[in-house]
């Protein structure tokens, strides 16, 4: 299973750890297309690459992958595009969001009946969540 | 015109009197649809509707609109979202940056042709940027 990963980059890099742990857990499950959104040096990385070359190997990605999980919580432009996009395209997706943080959901991520969405409040929950995720769209 | 304007909302309301000042610059232009974004008090005041019914009206607002102005400083899910969703409609977009905030436009948006994008440095810039584009589409 091809899983792209997306969380935010520009938008902010407050959960660039978490990431990388939920990537570990993903590749249990399948090939992280985006493996790179977990690197803590990614934005010093991608200074080679003009913007148009990240959107593109971004878009080309999303295209070639199965399904898509996004992490939700720090707010980014990028990955709301990325879940329009994966939209298009009826791609599975699931978004995660932890509940610890005192923030809110956009509406219209939870007013969009389209994405699966799993509210956590652990590593181990999101894990879970994940779990059951990529097992339904195995079946 | 119709014009949608596009903010953060959940995604944080720092920008919320930036809004209210694009927004009364828009209104001598055309109809802002999105008029609430700048309304500092949004947040309560739409608990009266559901997430769906949010997404609806916002969604059914853009597909209505000639134009949209997205001011993308402070990340956003629901305004990337929107944005990909503009570009789906093949609508006119211009996104609106400011320079002075030590932050970087996600490269989902600056990679991508399809957008406007002004940067700005001050209100006034903002302002004749937004001038320079909705003259363009009335010619």
């Amino acid at each position: 299973m091809k899983i792209y990963f997306a969380g935010s980059i520009r938008g902010g890099r407050n959960d660039a750890d978490l990431y990388t742990e939920i990537i570990d857990e993903l590749k249990k499950h399948g090939t992280v297309l985006t493996e790179h959104i977990g690197n803590t040096a990614l934005l010093n990385n991608e200074v080679t690459l003009t913007d148009s070359e990240i959107h593109n190997r971004d878009i080309n990605w999303l295209n070639e992958s199965s399904v898509m999980i996004a992490e939700c919580t720090q707010p980014s432009l990028g990955v709301g595009y990325e879940l329009a996009i994966a939209m298009q395209q009826n791609k599975k997706v699931l978004c995660l969001f932890n509940t610890n943080r005192g923030k809110k959901l956009s509406a219209m991520i939870t007013g969009q009946p389209f994405y699966n969405i799993a509210y956590y409040n652990s590593t181990k929950s999101a894990f879970s969540a994940i779990k059951n995720f990529l097992n339904k769209q195995i079946c």
